[in-house]
């Protein structure tokens, strides 16, 4: 897999990259995460890439033309299967969307910045639109991190153990069952006996029964 | 406004406070964020936080221990409104969330990693428990940052116009109208006559109107 990112501020996204799993995941070779400044494709000695909205209005917009000069000479070297533009309104990101993405092969990702894009990237450059979350940021470049996070941790090989993500939250629309780790008993407070019992099977349908509750219980909508 | 955030790989949390909105805001004193690596608060030569999950399974949790004695470190020093918890069955993040938040004065931020935190944490110390989204990451680290970002920069003084977050998607249950700025033509593609029109009136009419548009087609979820 292959992910480019186009962003105004490239300093956000340094060490996102630079730790724990993505960096494992970059350092095995099983993604290639290139990030462009949006500036480099800029004309003028002031690199322009922002300016202010037709019809009057607070904030800057990007303009399409960096952008496009991006894309296009992104597009020429290689095949994309996706341009993305995070934007909070785009699709709802959720776990079945990123395990589709996850099988994608390259893809770039564009991040909206101050009061948004040209309308016209949106219109003829971009295939998909996602947002995190119905909330605003100031820019997509947390957005593309967490993006990436969520798929890249997906890919085959990137996790230590496989097994672990398939038992995350959502992966069965149930969220997971509490865990416990020692001590035993800290100031008091004590693991739940059947943790320690050993009953491998009555574990199983204990942390069944706990996640149906706890699922029941904060997200009745996940079992619709 | 203060901000503590808990984290085992503090390297993640680096540059998203050290960028744009962010550092400005952290520079004009309106917000104090201070990240504390959990490591520091573990025992022994290993400086163990996390622990195989009893019971079995795949996955490391953090223990119980190290996160307590931080909490109460911290909470010893000054009086904290809420200690958030973020993961992904906690009460979804939306923009009436971030703005009833970026009221508070003092929060603690515990970003989960690994397959979660002991169960008595979150039992115990923790106030309030948030998720970005119906996704899994690698940890709640970008969570915080997602987080951190959403509320701050609804910090009165943090962005330039301040009429620029009211007009946001989310603000008024509508997302945003498509913007537009320079050039006018851009290969073929023209803007909207009326947005080059100067009659703020019309302009204004429009733009509720593709608002609505746009809300009923992409988010009808929003209007009900």
């Amino acid at each position: 897999m292959r992910i480019d990112i186009i962003t105004v501020v490239p300093e956000i996204l340094k060490s996102p990259f630079e730790a724990s799993i993505l960096k494992r995941a970059i350092e095995k070779g099983l993604v290639e995460v290139h990030i462009h400044n949006l500036r480099d494709y800029a004309q003028g000695n002031y690199k322009q890439v922002d300016d202010y909205q037709f019809g009057g209005g607070a904030g800057m917009v990007l303009m399409i033309e960096p952008i496009d000069k991006c894309i296009q000479e992104l597009k020429s070297q290689r095949a994309y299967d996706e341009v993305i533009y995070l934007t909070p309104d785009g699709q709802t990101l959720d776990q079945k969307m990123a395990n589709s993405l996850s099988l994608l092969g390259n893809m770039i990702i564009l991040c909206g910045h101050y009061k948004g894009v040209d309308q016209r990237v949106r219109d003829t450059l971009i295939t998909r639109e996602i947002s995190i979350g119905d909330y605003v940021l100031s820019g997509g470049e947390l957005g593309a991190a967490v993006l990436c996070d969520a798929i890249i941790r997906l890919l085959p090989g990137v996790l230590n153990d496989e097994t672990s993500a398939l038992t995350d939250s959502f992966q069965d629309n149930l969220l997971a069952p509490p865990v416990y780790t020692r001590p035993r008993e800290y100031k008091g407070l004590e693991v739940p006996e059947i943790l320690t019992s050993g009953n491998t099977k009555a574990i199983e349908a204990w942390r069944e029964e706990q996640a149906q509750l706890r699922t029941l219980k904060l997200r009745p909508d996940l079992l619709k």
